[in-house]
């Protein structure tokens, strides 16, 4: 029997917006939130769609996030900007940033806007495909509580980390969204659901040793006792780990040092306050030449990665973001599915709120 | 015996000078060309420093560099430029776009430059730093000839595709400077020196299946009959080398897309021209506020992070640039070391150009 069930994306919608109104936030910013992390579920990227509702309850409830909270500019030049988020959702400071970022870009060639003392923005490909949606090349950043390990350390000191960037490109647009981690949290979730033991090279115990314990891993990460996950490549230097720690100091300086907020290893020590930081930034590739031909360069190199040879007992290469826009053409008329203990936390949400709960 | 001698600093230099311009270099673009090469050995990079002028002396003999090539500029914003460096060495298009993206970011917060129909240009933090040195953000890609096989691929189609950061920072330097494959073909090459198998998850070979054997790899890409190095995070998905495979396509979309050059699955194919791509920016983080503020945000981020618990077996945790500088710091007033081998091929290529050969 299948865990999950088959919600429509139009109920998803109504209920999600009806949420958020429930705690405070205006029709509008409801709307925002909602619009974010229903793409997440519509592009298949379940971790960070409606399942999330829970952990957004708890971090309103507990004033991490503050829902009457304004936006500042404390900082300002024609292509820059330094946003003060004062605990707002991640999501509306997210928007707003980038939404800055494309209006300078649009008059100076490029925007660059960096966000602090914000929260959890969901997925940051929604950030890039707002400038890319504009024919401009989009760009963010998030920090995250640390759960990275840097290389020969033993202590998690940065986070997630995610980069991102989207150039428009015909049939799909290009759309890169990824970790600077070897996995996110999440995956480490799933091997402990399973009870499976998480391959080597991913994750190091609070004594400095290599782990596979997927359930001790989360807990030292949680209660900050040392202990976390691998950089991209891994434990060490032989498959290039300390590149994956250096990308994600670089998310770090972009996010955090730049805007003066704080770095992942602060990020979330407080119980109401995360702290966490963004970076967005919108290029319009006009500045470099002709758009029609540089889009097209890049559709055709696309295609030619897309159309090489294919490893054994592989049938297809993908390019970044194809497989989103593919599954999101799927599901955009119909239906999203939802893990059935989502579906129960949301009914638990909705009644705590008054909610009229009423997805299926 | 070691097979290391100890060559002066200063011989060094005025031998490459000297070289470079029995080549038909003027003196000025002589010093450039070596000032990058020693840069490379004073760092402890042996593989971009004097031992490449063996390979340099076949791209110049060969005609894939121009020693008389004039660069155009071909396209200009205030904030952006395209270089057409016309086969120029690739340390020149380098320098002379890097000092244009630092003017103007002094002028307009932010420089951008690419640069098209090049050539290697050596360790690419040569120009980060050159920014960085003018207190600013230096960031600098490079594509090259096609060595890394996407996901799910069997067939070389991006290349090392470096990417590099430097920020300013005390008491070192932030300076991130790696290849977005899992290693760089040199490394292939020191495993089949040694008679040694690859690391599993490191290479596929021209028909398709994962492979440990480093000489057939490096055939099977100077030969373009298919095979290559895996991206960062390796071959398929499990350890994220999808994520290394979008960081390679990024590194050609800013160097060769957007400037309308080659990109690596098209670079190296013809006897007399590579058309490598370059790109360079250079940022002004006085746009987001203070800067001696910034600045020390990021010394004290890198202090934490080398401050942090070290894994079992290590006393140290390193941020990226502080081994590099600490390695000139020994050498710049004495010696670099240099491979008996090398100085064999130097001690030829000075006989073919009638240059005195004279390091010891």
């Amino acid at each position: 029997m299948s865990q999950y069930l088959q919600i429509p994306v139009s109920k998803a919608r109504i209920f999600c917006e009806e949420l958020f109104k429930a705690y405070g936030f205006s029709a509008d910013e409801s709307k925002t939130i909602s619009d974010v992390l229903l793409k997440a579920d519509l592009y298949g990227i379940e971790s960070h769609g409606i399942m999330r509702l829970g952990r957004y309850h708890d971090e309103i409830t507990s004033s991490q996030v503050d829902a009457s909270a304004k936006t500042q500019i404390v900082h300002e030049t024609l292509i820059s900007a330094v946003i003060e988020a004062n605990k707002s959702m991640g999501q509306l400071s997210g928007t707003e940033a980038m939404k800055l970022a494309v209006k300078k870009a649009k008059a100076a060639g490029c925007g660059m806007v960096t966000v602090r003392n914000s929260n959890h923005y969901g997925i940051a490909r929604y950030y890039t495909e707002l400038a890319a949606q504009e024919d401009l090349i989009g760009i963010s950043m998030t920090n995250t509580e640390a759960i990275c390990v840097p290389t020969f350390g033993s202590q998690a000191m940065t986070g997630t980390n995610a980069m991102a960037l989207a150039m428009p490109s015909s049939p799909f647009i290009f759309s890169y969204d990824a970790s600077t981690t070897v996995v996110p949290r999440g995956t480490l979730e799933v091997f402990r659901k399973n009870n499976k033991p998480l391959p080597e090279q991913w994750a190091i115990d609070e004594n400095g040793k290599a782990s596979t314990d997927a359930a001790a891993i989360i807990e030292s990460i949680i209660a900050k006792t040392g202990g976390g996950i691998a950089p991209l490549g891994g434990l060490g230097v032989l498959n290039g780990g300390h590149k994956g720690y250096g990308l994600g100091v670089i998310v770090d300086l972009f996010t955090a040092v730049i805007s003066c907020g704080l770095t992942s290893n602060h990020v979330n020590r407080k119980k109401d306050h995360t702290g966490i930081c963004h970076y967005f930034m919108a290029l319009d590739y006009g500045i470099f030449g002709d758009k029609k031909t540089i889009k097209d360069n890049m559709s055709k190199f696309l295609q030619e990665l897309r159309d090489s040879k294919k490893a054994e007992g592989q049938s297809r290469i993908y390019t970044h973001g194809e497989k989103e826009a593919q599954t999101m053409e799927q599901r955009i008329n119909g239906d999203i599915p939802v893990n059935k203990k989502t579906y129960e936390e949301l009914k638990d949400i909705a009644a705590k709120l008054g909610v009229n709960f009423n997805l299926l």
